[in-house]
């Protein structure tokens, strides 16, 4: 069962109670019982409100756009009922609307703008602060809530995150991924088989070392999410690397901001090479959102296609890569581990770069078997697995 | 057969021989047969090498990184063959590397620093231009590259682009996506039904009229294309509508500049609203890349979630947001069209804003059958295609 009178199926338990009202027509002030002013404007309230005026009640989708309200649309009264709800009759002949407490309060913009929705905040490392990818049992994991959520906490905060001794089955990774949610099929399938191959199409299906990189920088989007999962190895080498990409940017950026401003700004090509494909896409290797923050790196040695700059850059530009591939090789920063079968292995794809040691495939067998998803998956996952708690704590009071 | 002495599967037919070469350790010069001059870095021809000293001849995936390469690599000697290829000899413990010309003239990065890659160019309309979808027979989808080229040309330019006539088969829109790349599942599937359901988890899923609006602007990825097959359609009303979202934000940049600076840099929240998942994305509406071009349109009044902006953008924020709607409703530039059994619309979904009009669904049967795809599946495709006609060109020399 939802709440009644929220836009949407989620649950606002909420421990303060709405003291005092003030309005005018176009805006209105909340004073709670611990004390916190809270303030809302007219048209934000219309524009959520939940009530079957605004929001089909079914999908609890938009059916009326702010835009197809009265244009003069004010606060005609607002009050508090005996249940603690919010009730504003408008100026305009426009039902009444009600607002939960809870709701109002979590989605309270005027004291924070940017209201933190619970996902773990993502923060760097080196070796110094991780050894070995962060492990949590996957005995369970296609039936325990508390190991998916242990194991996605990890993913989203070090985007890297392990289960260990999850059965060494063929599509096993896939029905682990579907406890997140879809898996985004490329041109190398659904899943994909990383062991040697005869005609291999790609440096992965080799025994040879890869330098760290990220899948698919040829793609406008490159996977957010890569899983990899061992069922087979008896091989001798073959280590996996992980190196995380933001931190080694957040360095360069702090000890050559020079390069750094190339790298982050200047457009490289990355091609594949394939019989039946012809992927392309030109792009900085360090790409910034639109406040400056660290959004993505692209990085595929093996991908790169010739670079098509103008004339003067060229030679600057190759310094600068030069200097970013040493960098990402200091050994400070390459996380290595072995791949026992029953690992599985998730890493954000468009923040860690990943690679392996070369390895003897005359001796035995290494058979990893691998999908994508996305990171809105493993945020949308972790939210329903919070809101699942919330729905309890409502259900018992 | 790919051409020998390239780094990729592509082939180089050239109708112009290079007449003459001269270098330095660091760069080289071409003259070619019709005057035209060509430089290169000595780095850049080093790291672009097609010899098994650098690119792997299965995969033609780099093997060996530029910055493993001798530091000092530089040009000891270049002289063009016979046969017309260019051959180089390194100062460094090296093997010689030969170019074909063709490959040379195609990534001449000294005259053209961004080449084309033979893929139509975007041109925005309005109704004036466009009365309705560019239309191909689509009899033979399934069978004839002239026609898939053809459809797949105008979604290229337009944004847009229908095929007539497709068999109005269960299963069908699959097929024929699958002839451009992978499909792109989401929690709605992978392909989905729209048809009115007895418990809709969208509003699409009602009889309802749908504002103009891109697909998932909850995602941090906005799928790239969408497909829409109809198969059956005996009801009255429920026209499509489709607004080039580009054209709509390129008017407003010119007749309202404060307004498209709102639009394009303040943060506006999507918010799906759905019992097993909870996605969310914080984006401006019209985002640009960083030269300040047009990237994307996200726009979707039913999924927009509680507004988080900071307390005195907030009304601000409303007016811009009004402004964009009524200016997307304009009649001007609305193409309204009929959906017939048989009639395959594809769209780029982060420019284009479809809709439909409202339906009568106690009246007859309206089935569309979508999915969603990506941009670069439909790049990728026309390369091949443009590709496989210079092999023809090179099979016959």
């Amino acid at each position: 069962m939802e709440q009644p009178g929220t836009p949407d199926f989620d649950y606002y338990p909420c421990d303060h109670k709405i003291n005092h009202v003030e309005y005018t027509s176009h805006a209105l002030t909340l004073i709670w019982s611990d004390q916190r002013t809270s303030q809302y404007h007219a048209c934000w309230l219309a524009d959520n409100d939940a009530g079957s005026a605004v929001t089909n009640t079914l999908t609890r989708e938009r059916e009326i756009d702010f835009v197809d309200m009265p244009g003069d649309i004010g606060i005609q009264q607002a009050s508090v009922s005996d249940d603690g709800t919010l009730n504003i009759a408008w100026t305009a002949d426009w039902p009444e609307s009600r607002f939960l407490p809870g709701w109002l309060r979590a989605h309270d913009y005027s004291n924070d703008p940017m209201p933190d929705d619970g996902l773990r905040q993502a923060t760097t490392w080196n070796i110094n602060d991780l050894t070995e990818p962060p492990t949590t049992d996957g005995t369970e994991i296609l039936r325990d809530d508390d190991v998916l959520e242990a194991w996605l906490d990890n993913l989203a905060q070090y985007g890297l995150a392990r289960l260990a001794n999850v059965a060494p089955d063929d599509g096993m990774v896939a029905d682990v991924v579907r406890r997140i949610g879809p898996i985004r099929p490329t041109n190398f399938g659904f899943t994909y088989d990383v062991k040697t191959k005869a005609n291999p199409d790609s440096n992965a299906y080799t025994d040879m070392a890869l330098d760290s990189h990220t899948d698919l920088a040829t793609r406008e989007y490159q996977p957010g999410l890569q899983f990899l999962h061992c069922l087979k190895n008896s091989t001798t080498g073959g280590a996996g690397t992980m190196v995380d990409g933001f931190k080694v940017a957040e360095d360069i950026r702090v000890e050559n901001p020079g390069v750094f401003e190339i790298l982050s700004t200047w457009d490289w090509t990355f091609t594949n090479r394939a019989r039946e494909t012809d992927y392309r896409w030109v792009t900085p290797l360090i790409i910034l959102d639109r406040d400056g923050q660290l959004s993505e790196l692209r990085m595929t040695a093996f991908l790169r296609g010739p670079l098509a700059m103008p004339f003067d850059r060229t030679e600057k530009a190759y310094a600068a890569y030069h200097y970013l591939v040493e960098k990402i090789r200091e050994p400070q920063y390459r996380l290595r581990f072995d791949y026992r079968p029953g690992d599985l292995v998730a890493y954000d794809n468009r923040r860690i770069l990943h690679g392996r040691e070369a390895f003897s495939s005359g001796e035995g067998e290494r058979w990893l078997q691998g999908c994508y998803s996305e990171r809105d998956e493993l945020r949308s996952r972790l939210r329903i697995l919070a809101r699942n708690r919330r729905a309890a704590i409502i259900g018992t009071k």
